[in-house]
């Protein structure tokens, strides 16, 4: 039987992608890849280009990470109809998204909208935290501690009671408020114990273990800050 | 150059390895891997079974889970000195570990210990509750709410903090006072909104989305709730 699957990428390196991930791939008929800007190159795309099949069809389509909800419901609502079709009419459709399909990703739109239609099966990936503490050996939680993953443009109470009562932090989408973020981790006295991690596992990975010297007003918007109280790192 | 390799299996299902894991396991010279109970089958072991070399030399080691800090403290230490060894003999040397190395994983206890003696590469892996989203379809944290992973062996305080104030949250190590983390969530009117699962991608799978009707005095040591405030689910 035909189904809709959506396909974790990972943060970025075309070997972090599952088994699992590349066996689906090379089962699909169409591939549907999200584009943040229009004529823009996927970068989904481009992860898991070396494992396609050579007549697979491609259909790229745009998602607008605009702050219009009517704008984006639109286009959401269109994709959803076109994949629904093509299941139906007994093709293997798959969706690739960057890192974990249910954390943070916008293939939750699309689920929602073709899981009572079709058959859905969704195939996890590593997520960009994850990633970004094994390459930097750097332990996130251990034992009885919570983990806590907040995007930073979430309330600011919320940024706030994570930094005063965790110990195992992730913040995510650091670049809007960069430098409140890092004034907070200073008043926090979390200096010593967070990394900076901006573009993980792409070509343009920079990585900052000293977040007291670091003097920029501006950063990439893929980086991601570790906190582990329990961990020194002083660059 | 030889190395110590730390290699997340993901939670089970041996086609959730990354490539990078597969082909670093090709590479190795000697494996160690982790035993709860001894003479007991490593989990983990079985997982890579099927990628390992033929004449790849296994090192099967007892790590205690008691209570007793010195004596998991000495078997680490006594692990840690062999691993440094083999590693300094010229032999690339793997660790395998279950979820992802840096996620509630004894690996970061051997990590610590040999990190600044020999060269270190941890491969990341699917952590179980990632996996449990994606085989349900159960979509985990989305836009600006943060994600909250809690074992339920931390302070209680946490606990209701986390049921309290969170729409995504992970509830991890339920077995112990499970009745109670039931009550706790129907206090919340989180019912309709979660799932349990328990030993999630082995055999032994079991999936509970009504967790209302759930009439069991006891649940599997690997079982995990997850809940989000947006999803709702009843059986």
């Amino acid at each position: 039987m035909s189904k809709f699957y959506g396909i974790g990428t990972g943060p970025g390196d075309s070997s972090l992608l599952t088994i699992k991930a590349v066996n689906t791939l090379k089962e699909l008929d169409i591939l549907y890849t999200p584009e943040p800007k229009k004529e823009g190159k996927s970068l989904a795309l481009s992860i898991v280009q070396e494992y396609l099949k050579e007549d697979l069809e491609i259909k790229q389509r745009h998602f607008p990470m605009s702050f219009d909800d009517l704008e984006k419901t639109k286009a959401w609502d269109e994709i959803a109809v076109e994949i629904e079709k093509d299941v139906k009419n007994g093709k293997n459709v798959g969706f690739v998204t960057l890192g974990d399909p249910m954390i943070y990703s916008t293939y939750v739109y699309l689920l929602e909208r073709v899981r009572d239609k079709v058959e859905v099966e969704t195939i996890p990936g590593i997520s960009s935290f994850s990633n970004i503490a094994s390459n930097q050996n750097f332990p996130l939680v251990m034992d009885r501690e919570p983990l806590i993953v907040v995007p930073c443009t979430t309330d600011e109470s919320k940024l706030d009671y994570a930094l005063e009562n965790y110990s195992s932090i992730v913040l995510m989408k650091v670049y809007k408020n960069f430098k409140e973020i890092i004034e907070k981790i200073k008043k926090n006295n979390l200096l010593d114990h967070a990394i900076l991690v901006s573009n993980s596992s792409l070509n343009e990975e920079k990585v900052y273990t000293n977040l007291a010297d670091l003097d920029k007003d501006k950063i990439s918007y893929f980086s991601t800050i570790l906190i582990n109280k329990e961990e020194k790192r002083v660059g």
